[in-house]
């Protein structure tokens, strides 16, 4: 019993988890493999040899300074923008960090415009703050800037909450003309905007067409750039950015949890800065590119090989996603019985949709597999999609 | 320019922070010079030999598996208790399991009942959700039953929150009669005690009659043990854990933010689950607690050398504090002004009641000072309490 027990618990490490044989495409988060173990071994080596000891005490409320520093230098190379590390608070990770923005920047009730689709476990710490969702249609270039502003002739929201590059599920960027437009509308309609950049760094083109992240516009006091080390070092750490202007940050920073337990995750940060400093982020990051692009091609090869001819989608130029769109009239949800009979998985479009649409839609993340089992389990899904539900 | 800010962002290491020739009671941390850099840096090499990287994956909800089984069976040494590790969550250290506890377990305007006095900075987390406080006294036995059957003719309240174990400000501790009856009228009125114990491991006498945890009735569904290893090992981690009944339990870890960014710190979580299950933790843990009995006496005999005989006070038998009563009409912010300059510092009683009452109390904290430091803080705030203000 108690031996059972012990062995049902030591089972239980990682969110995510399918089952070896079967290849489930919904799975958007990368695979144990690429998580750069290394990388942290060595920082930590190297953390340990200073015998610093003030990473193990409360830290400042905005968080540790070598961590917020070194951050900014990565950030102005990265973003091409000279990022200041003051106005920086670091965070829990993303999802911790849209929390912390509702707890000190909403009040129940208040109306959040977001993207249709959108990341749905971001929708649900919004509905956790008993916030108003009101859904924006996305295009080809983002979240679509006429359907806001007719949303913003009938609603006054607190928050409009965007992921403006490979955007999740869809995989499109907002752009630059785009991006300017709904930080005027801020302005004017008085709203915040929350940016979910978390993806940003992971593009996979060199044409120099590289879109500017929301955190550009952070000076217009309007907008709070969110960002995270799960996407450019590992999900684990649970470590994060907000990136706002200084009344916002003070706002975050004053919370009660944060005052009394001080910054969020000092001892991390610690390490995660040695991994700035010396160069393994950038190198990672290079090395992480590379090698989703490869994944990418190998998506698209085998969509080509194995789908309906009918189905569209963009190739996606970063990010984590392919988001298919079906003829109208498919039903993606249909599939989802044969395919695990088959030991594939996707993840339904209306699964993304705040008002359960787009179920002409799937979305598939090429994060967690590599490229033979991309092959071969696109060719089984292609095959579960073709001989129908 | 941005040198003097780089010097600035570097100086922002940790929260609480005196000038070194200043003595400031006040502080309730552990100093830098006792923080177990060295296990951790063991812990570390120990955890990255064996190359591991599921702990850089998102985690399950709950927490880490293996620090789960570890923590129980650490507690259920130091409770005396059979502690079941399947009923723990996994927090990002007590301030911010107190928030998701808000977040999830109650809604704007109920009422919680807190002792008066009690840590004021976890009574800003309440008010950060809207919560109505009311304060019920607190003796020599813990909170004040008597008192807080009065309220419940007045209140219906969604929480008691009770430091039951060498509570902070006063050191008391809840008796074991009192903890029963506490559970009883939850049982009754249908409210949930959220106990913050984490000061509980920190016990500085062996006499046999140590105290039971709150956590011993987490099996009447109405208490939620809140533990942290910032007291027994290090805040930076920003680990700790909550023990609740599975219906609570599943209501915490259902939280958006939770299922979206995975259990709450993975990473460290397999450091401290080397520590736990190396010993590590229980000697570190040895260690302190005679360090602290040590800085208690030294801390009593300041007190009688160089205080005023009319203040009273009990010598705390756990935790971090001394409690000073001063005679009526005195109020202790008076002495503020004088004591910072003469380089001593301490917090005034009223800043722990949510009546602002209490001026005539003092408290001190032994916790960040070694002794030959509390010795002569003591004597030069001894001489300001004793030349007035």
């Amino acid at each position: 019993m108690s031996e059972s027990r012990n062995q049902r618990l030591l089972a239980q490490t990682s969110q995510a988890w399918a089952p070896a044989d079967v290849t489930d495409f919904g799975i958007g988060q990368p695979n144990d493999a690429i998580l750069p173990v290394e990388i942290l071994a060595r920082a930590a080596a190297s953390h340990f040899s200073q015998g610093l000891r003030y990473p193990l005490q409360y830290g400042t409320e905005r968080g540790d300074g070598s961590l917020r520093l070194a951050l900014g230098e990565f950030l102005s190379g990265h973003y091409g923008l000279d990022v200041d590390p003051e106005p920086i608070l670091i965070t829990n990770g993303n999802s911790q960090a849209i929390d912390l923005v509702c707890g000190a920047l909403t009040k129940p009730g208040d109306v959040v415009l977001v993207e249709d689709p959108s990341y749905h476990l971001a929708l649900d710490i919004f509905r956790d703050h008993q916030l108003r969702l009101v859904g924006v249609p996305v295009d080809a270039d983002g979240l679509s800037i006429d359907a806001l502003v007719e949303a913003l002739d009938r609603h006054r929201p607190a928050l409009v909450y965007t992921i403006p590059s490979y955007h999740n599920p869809t995989g499109v960027t907002l752009s630059a003309t785009r991006c300017q437009q709904l930080v005027d509308l801020a302005l004017e309609h008085q709203f915040l905007i929350v940016a979910d950049e978390v993806y940003h760094l992971l593009r996979y083109r060199n044409d120099n067409n590289d879109p500017a992240p929301m955190a550009a516009h952070v000076g217009s006091g309007v907008v709070l750039s969110l960002g995270t080390f799960s996407k450019i070092l590992a999900p684990g750490l649970r470590l994060g950015w907000i990136q706002a202007a200084e009344p916002l940050l003070a706002r975050l920073a004053a919370r009660g949890f944060i005052v009394s337990g001080g910054g969020l995750n000092p001892f991390t940060s610690a390490l995660v800065a040695v991994t700035l400093s010396d160069g393994s982020v950038d190198q990672y990051l290079a090395q992480l590119r590379t090698l989703l692009a490869t994944r990418v091609a190998t998506m698209d090869a085998g969509l080509r090989a194995h789908f309906p001819a009918d189905i569209g989608y963009e190739v996606p130029t970063g990010g984590y996603f392919f988001w298919l769109r079906f003829t109208d009239g498919v039903a993606t949800p249909a599939f989802t019985h044969r395919a695990q009979a088959h030991k594939v998985g996707f993840r339904p479009g209306n699964l993304f949709s705040i008002t359960g649409g787009l179920a002409n839609h799937m979305r598939l993340s090429f994060a967690y597999y590599d490229i033979d089992r991309i092959e071969a389990g696109l060719a089984v899904l292609g095959q579960v999609i073709r001989t129908g539900s």
